[in-house]
């Protein structure tokens, strides 16, 4: 994307501005569904400004440009944006204005904003108005106006869909169709509208791959006491998967709209503020209660049933085979001085060799150096791994039995006493989470705590969360609960998967993070209440040669040597001679000094 | 209170309620400013239903009468209630409705409910609004109903007022005055009304005797950015009080209702909406821009300046010379098997004795065996201490130099490794939260959890806050923060002091609890950012003879034997030879096994 055709684009958004009266135009860069991973169909932002990163808002109005974006990206916005005339606003940093804050103060009283409806979420369009309340603003959003201006925009997409079986899912379209309807009726619900694409995933038993990552499908899902419709382009649509939605209605993608208006009338229908367009919402009839709440789908897909997580230790076994190939691989190609990105294609190669694996659940960081120390890095064709210091790998995949997620930081060759102890403190910290036990009603945040107690206690963080909740072949993040400082209400419940992943960055110099992830079980119940703990399921040795055996107590020495005796076991039986006799040396006892 | 007078006193409230068409009449049973304690003028739920606990909700319609309260005090509500036909709802039990739960479903459309609306929180009101929403309930709130029928009520308190000299308070009023000032500008608030009566001595550094236990005065405070009101009985005010409230004017106590009027008409005015009452509310006129916001002095007052926390540090001083004297004394007496009374008097005794000392800062828990195992227990004057098991003493003071908060378990005979177990695993969760570095930034709930591992971990848990914040000469429970599991989102800052108290209590067997009150304090500052942690200020012994070695790590022991150092240097001097004598040996040093 070259920084001419930027203000070229630019220059044409504003003279289509100027014809409709638009003060200001919005690009938040999202999907109509909000999801994290986007089609290029959605990319509007990226067209226009050329900035190519995950997450930012570009805001034109008739005389200046602006892109809101966070830190991870702010070395990469300033040289994508050069030339466009787009001034860059660093998130979060003091002094910096939010959008609506700039726009609050740019703007006459009565102006014109204008944005695609079909994209804005319910909730941030709250925010917009809240904060621009005194403005007195009119919002125009029944038009995509920098869509009509991309003459080559690409089309929707339109992958194949295909039935997730049952014995992957663990429970029919029926069964999960039931426990919506129950979670409905309590809540006094009539109509229950859902965007997330995850959510009309699991529930439909269905996956795709119209963005990339996740296995998900464009489109809307309606579901009464009675009925159910699922707003799709039909020519996705085999005959059996019509015979496997059994009795769910195929509707087109676009007619969702009228469908809410019809059916809600006098209904009471429910939804979640965060998932659903601005242009959704103003389809709900004014003679309709609406209720906001937390996705129900979403919390009923966080308990993994018993099928789930019998494939997920499957697909966590696979996982651990693949990365014991790379681990080996890598150790014998080291002198070769592969590049990042060939240990990127390498990963994703001996992935796609495995049973029932659809690919990559994200893009795999492989982090050389200093490189690790930038925690959204994305892999760089042309840095070369040396034999000296550490590697950071975090990676993940898709299989039909469950998405895995996985970081391991290995030894290139030499390292200092202080990165020796800040891996040992990321170990501690990796491994207090892991073996606490907790009371049931503990939240995401309080566990977070446990896990940081031994980083913070050498005076150092890791700016980011410890945990996210894990979909099943689904996304790798998935909500609502995580285990991260902000608060979340959301507690931990028996059944649910979450990734362990502390980690130490040092500037310029190294980053460290060690991931596992793990399932919540119950361990006992006593007169005090439920007690839950944690299960390790990721399969691979841990870099013993990077510990400093001082700061180890024998219970985490304990821990970590019955981890890697188990490790050995599970794996061994499908690996070559080369690898076993690798895998027993990487996951030999430890012992105190 | 016999319970003849309940069923007759609840006939007269029919009566009258018949007359005024009510249909329920609820007593919540605070008093106009939301305190934890009262004057006995407010005590009308106890007064009306014979029920003398601390916190419970009466409803009473035309043919049935309720009692809504908490796990602590079912027993006792079952025997208070015996004859008054009033039915006791649990609170929080399955299957038992919330008293708007119970209304909703009892009472027919459009009826009548009636309470004391200078009683009601605006908060509280606001939820009985919400959850009546569907019965279009008419409310009645301008008068007292069941205070006209109390014919023998007691009076408004009128107990002396004195000033808290700067040498205790370390502020001025003005200076006091002009940082709420500049949180109001911040704010863009006109005028702040103040109902909670602690957040109005410390503004005003003046203390009085209305409520037991909290040097407090009945009173209203308006602060406007140039001037103040302060809403009084004008007779609590000598002449060197008004020089000393340093420009703010002294009006009648009733008075506030017009003032507000006047004062905020075209003004934006703030409150905090759990301590105005619904009349305090009723009297902001329409034209008035209201803004519902946490109490800025509350969050001012929760920071201790220098003085305050030099001169707590004296107060935990002579509240350990309190606690040795009487640890002391018991020793020596326990032949002669004194009550739980006996001690609570003692304590009280040798408290006095301390300069600068109000009296008790709650009522003095002493409970002997299985009377701990009771969080909220009362001393039983029929209770005798024996030589055997636990006695556990939870007991604060009043000094015009702060607040304290102190629980000790100690060793009266024999116990069993069940008891020494339980014993040092209390004594570890309360060093795991007292030696914790965190990153600036951590909330309550989340070092809650941190002090919780360790009882955890053995299928245990207590069912209160591992802490609570503590006033300055006022409140012994203090907000905004806490440390429990409940989620807040307020955040622990240097200058905060709170408790730290974790427990495990055994029903029908023993409880054990073990609290000091620490300060939180900036330990460094590091590329990570800034880092608190914990000073321990209480001064007494922790029991080592109920300690099992085995449980204990050699950091665990070498905090455990620095602070009894700390206590056996900084107690001596204020000690005689035999109370030196004993705390030596009650301070000696331990090592492992």
């Amino acid at each position: 994307m070259s920084e001419k055709f930027a203000s070229e684009k630019i220059k044409n958004l504003r003279c289509t501005m100027l014809e409709k009266k638009i003060d200001a135009y919005i690009i938040t860069g999202g999907d109509a569904h909000q999801g994290e991973y986007m089609a290029d169909y959605w990319r509007t932002r990226q067209w226009l400004s050329g900035f190519t990163g995950s997450s930012g808002t570009v805001v034109v109005t008739n005389n200046e440009a602006g892109l809101w974006t966070d830190g991870r990206y702010f070395i990469q916005a300033e040289q994508e944006l050069k030339g466009s005339g787009i001034t860059l606003f660093k998130m979060n940093e003091p002094q910096v204005p939010t959008y609506c804050e700039w726009l609050k103060a740019n703007l006459p009283d009565q102006a014109t904003i204008s944005f695609d409806g079909r994209v804005l979420s319910l909730s941030s369009f709250k925010t917009l108005k809240k904060d621009l309340k005194s403005k007195k603003i009119f919002f125009s959003y029944d038009e995509d106006v920098v869509g009509s201006l991309w003459t080559d925009r690409p089309p929707m997409p339109a992958s194949p869909i295909f039935a997730h079986d049952v014995c992957f899912a663990g429970q029919t379209v029926a069964q999960k169709l039931s426990a919506v309807r129950e979670e409905m009726t309590k809540k006094q619900v009539d109509i229950y509208l859902v965007a997330a694409l995850d959510d009309i995933a699991w529930l439909t038993n269905m996956r795709g791959s119209d963005i990339p990552k996740i296995p998900v499908f464009f489109s809307y899902l309606l579901i009464t006491l009675n009925d159910a419709y699922l707003f799709i382009d039909e020519q996705k649509m085999t005959p059996s998967l019509h015979n496997h939605l059994e009795g769910i209605l195929v509707c087109p993608y676009d007619a969702v709209f009228d469908y809410i208006r019809e059916k809600s009338l006098n209904k009471t229908l429910m939804y979640c503020p965060e998932a659903i367009s601005i242009k959704l919402f103003n389809s709900i009839p004014a003679k309709a209660e609406s209720i906001e709440d937390d996705s129900i789908i979403g919390k009923l897909k966080a308990v993994k049933n018993e099928v789930e997580i019998k494939n997920i230790c499957n697909a966590s076994l696979k996982e651990g085979v693949v990365m014991v190939k790379l681990l080996r691989w890598l150790s014998n190609n080291v002198q070769n001085s592969p590049t990042e990105t060939d240990v990127q294609n390498k990963i994703s190669q001996l992935r796609l060799e495995q049973e029932n694996c659809l690919g990559d659940s994200f893009t795999t960081i492989v982090a050389y150096g200093k490189n690790a120390a930038i925690v959204h890095y994305s892999p760089d064709p042309g840095d070369q791994i040396k034999q000296d210091g550490f590697l950071l790998i975090d990676t993940g995949g898709q299989y039909l039995d469950g998405t895995t997620d996985i970081s391991r930081t290995i030894i290139m060759g030499d390292i200092t006493d202080e990165m020796r102890r800040d891996f040992t403190l990321v170990l501690k910290s990796h491994l207090a989470l892991a073996c606490t036990k907790f009371l049931q009603g503990a939240t995401g945040a309080q566990l977070d705590a446990i896990a940081r107690v031994p980083v913070w206690a050498a005076g150092m963080d890791y700016k980011h969360g410890t945990g996210h909740g894990i979909g099943f072949c689904l996304s790798v993040h998935e909500g609502p609960y995580n285990i991260s400082m902000r608060t979340s209400e959301h507690k931990l419940l028996a059944g649910m998967l979450c990734t362990n992943e502390p980690g130490i960055y040092k500037a310029n110099h190294y980053g460290i993070r060690t991931e596992n992830v793990m399932l919540v079980k119950e361990i006992e119940k006593t007169d005090f209440g439920i007690f839950l703990g944690f299960e390790l399921l990721s399969l691979c040795p841990i870099e013993i040669k990077a510990l400093d055996m001082t700061l180890l107590t024998q219970e985490e020495i304990d821990f970590l040597n019955s981890y890697h005796q188990m490790v050995y076991e599970k794996l061994k039986p499908f690996l070559n001679k080369e690898e076993v006799e690798w895998l027993r040396e990487a996951t030999k006892n430890i012992s105190s000094k």
